[in-house]
């Protein structure tokens, strides 16, 4: 039998490894210095705690689990007459529990079930992998990580600007220069009004969305061919074509939105947030007033965020936005919040892009220790005791070869050190240690390895 | 809608979550020490990786996931009579892919896979979760973490000791104190071979490892029930019998294996093993040869490990052996192994009986700024951006509302200190703290924060 893994899944080595760890070490430092409190969910849910959340498309990517025991029998009592059924009316009966397919519905049913022990305003962070029976493709996975900080119940703009500040410091800390693309809901609402197109939201936002791929001409087309009339379009085209600063662009809208109740909330809002965060200073980022980003919006009520890494093509790394009644679909009302998520993978093909992967992320800091008999090696694994109680990685190699053999080891093991620890050794309490990159040797009293290492 | 979760599954609060890190954190800083490299394996499984592995209830017990689309066209296809299904003829054709039941099998598979790219011996610690769908009860879940080390493709005793240096730094860094028992399946078997019950191994070994549990009486009994003669049985109790120090016990054992050529070799293994751990001089744990001990005994070969906690009854929280031909099932054949696994659920439970999360581990260290108003809160966000660029973890309340209330925010959420920035602080460059457990209050310039909090 010859092995494999599922289609869209990956086995990850230990360098990948170092170097996811060290992107969720940077956000998870940020998410506990922005005072968010972790939680983990279980990997699976209840089927009908995920069904009916993401749409029909949502729906059929979810990865259902099927029912242990006598599933087939368990099913026919259900629906005896099995010449009815399909694949649709019968996974209910067979299946009750589903893989989670985002953080963001688990954290609304936690909410709902701990309602007791919850005080508001409620910031969480989740870090953990969701399952999504997509299409695999380049950088699209069937199981991937998410990486969400919310706050629910409270409506107070700080947390939209908190946000802002988050993204500066991670982005930050990970030195990935970003855009940070800021619209608000409210504005794309007036717009639609502004050109009696509200009944034609979703389609003037979709559309929109996709200004910076297909230009004006071809999202012009689709709006047309969606069914916004030729008045509406004349509106629409000076507000899509704003341009200059964050000053010019809100200076017109505030002309143009002026009898738009929805629309003065929106830049009142957008310029508190704004304002805010550029007087706080942001350290890195550059933030973006994107009147055309329109993420979600189905989602979305207020602050729509969007990530976009400098010098190098490749989407949103991280967007979020505020969001209203999250938890009402499980009975629990009126309680708005505001999130935003970080695209690990993608972050990560940044970062190997852009080479921001520090050294020490991911490069090993051992010692091999040659096997030179059973003498020596009881005296060596006393010595590697004591190194690795002083946090200094180290190991015996496991039989007496020739050296060559054992330092054939090391260099396709990357370990940087050999060390030699023979009868002149032990007796003098020495080591001597050659650095297989440099090879460079030299002989150290054991007394200072610590110092040496470190 | 209700919400809940599935039975056997857990939520995980914000204080659950930073002791099991701390355990996970002290474990994998152990593994890196000890120079294994990290491995991490896709949730899911292709359906035939897991099956046939680990026994007729073992394969009832792993979570099959439903194929997506028309899975039941497609099982039509595969067998058209419909009237001929059961639940066990139609799993594979409706499920191609499972959750993975342990981390053994998929360690397995990867060496299979990745042959080219690995140099033996390979090192490798895994610490993720497994899905198991067992009757959940105190203590056992249907998601639980496992934490794994293996070395594959060497005979070396050498790794052997190391496991049980292994232990004992992991467990004298979490401050459990614990007994390492030590056997070797060859004993078992010889001493089988001189009871004449070579046939009846795992009968004899299955009741013997029960000695613990329901006393001698009772498992003789039981030997006796499986059919063992009582010839036999006068030859196995002095043995079931011996007490005594190591080296008694291996001076009788000795004596009674003097013929058996597999029972020197595992006399001699455990010499090897037992002296070179005691010369090396373990930190804290106890090394035990347990003679009774027989864990998973179709699957070790050699030695066999397994921890118990001291002052506390709660079973094992670790175990492992040597096994051979692990890979041999995907075709790579002659790799002999030796491994561990720590349970991690059982050592959370034994650290909280006995109390042994430092403060440090779980408690909160943040600083809740008090909301004055807007022109207040936008000088607070600067400090606070400065602090958290600082690693000192800190928040603004989101709305100006009544101290008092801001206050029981800090207190519902354990935060300890609450901090007061208003007009005179920010003139004067200090910032006005209160210990909310001890109720202290003091005012500190702004330029001696980093220190106060370090």
């Amino acid at each position: 039998m010859k092995p494999g893994i599922p289609k869209g899944t990956r086995d990850f080595n230990p360098i990948e490894i170092q170097k996811r760890r060290y992107i969720i070490s940077k956000l998870q430092a940020n998410f506990e210095k922005f005072c968010f409190s972790p939680l983990e969910t279980p990997s699976f849910e209840n089927l009908d705690t995920l069904t009916g959340k993401y749409g029909e498309e949502g729906d059929r990517l979810i990865f259902k689990i099927l029912n242990n025991g006598d599933f087939l029998s368990e099913a026919r009592k259900k629906m005896p007459d099995i010449e009815q059924w399909n694949s649709k009316n019968i996974t209910a009966s067979i299946s009750e529990k589903a893989l989670r397919y985002d953080l963001t519905v688990p954290f609304a049913r936690y909410i709902a079930m701990n309602q007791g022990n919850i005080s508001l305003p409620y910031k969480r962070y989740q870090i953990q992998p969701v399952w999504r029976a997509d299409r695999p493709q380049k950088g699209r996975y069937r199981e991937f990580y998410q990486c969400d900080a919310d706050v629910v119940g409270s409506e107070s703009l700080w947390y939209e600007v908190n946000f802002i500040l988050l993204y500066d410091a991670s982005f930050s800390d990970l030195k990935i220069p970003v855009e940070i693309h800021l619209n608000n809901r409210k504005l794309l609402a007036a717009i639609a009004e502004y050109a009696s197109i509200e009944d034609q939201l979703i389609d003037f936002t979709v559309a929109l969305d996709k200004l910076d791929k297909i230009g004006l001409d071809k999202v012009l087309n689709e709006m047309k061919e969606k069914g916004i009339a030729q008045t509406s379009l004349q509106k629409l085209i000076p507000i899509i074509e704003l341009s200059g600063s964050f000053e010019d662009k809100i200076t017109r809208l505030k002309e143009i939105l002026t009898d738009i109740e929805v629309g003065q909330k929106g830049i009142e809002e957008m310029e508190f947030i704004y304002h805010s965060a550029k007087q706080i200073g942001l350290k890195s980022a550059d933030l973006i007033f994107n009147l055309t980003l329109a993420r979600g919006l189905e989602y979305y009520t207020g602050t729509i965020y969007e990530i976009k890494a400098k010098n190098i093509s490749i989407g949103s790394i991280g967007g979020g936005g505020r969001y209203d009644n999250l938890t009402e679909i499980f009975g629990v009302k009126n309680i708005s919040g505001v999130g935003i998520s970080f695209g690990l993978d993608r972050i990560y093909l940044v970062m190997e892009e852009l080479n921001l992967f520090p050294e020490s992320a991911h490069k090993k800091k051992q010692i091999l220790f040659f096997n030179f008999g059973e003498k020596e090696s009881l005296q060596a694994l006393k010595l590697i005791q004591e190194l690795r109680g002083k946090n200094i990685s180290c190991d015996l190699y496991p039989e007496k070869l020739k050296l060559q053999k054992q330092f054939t080891y090391a260099e396709k093991n990357a370990i940087p050190f050999v060390a030699f620890y023979g009868e002149t050794e032990i007796n003098s309490k020495t080591l001597s240690l050659k650095n297989i990159i440099t090879g460079e040797q030299k002989t150290l009293p054991i007394s200072e390895l610590e110092t040496f290492f470190s």
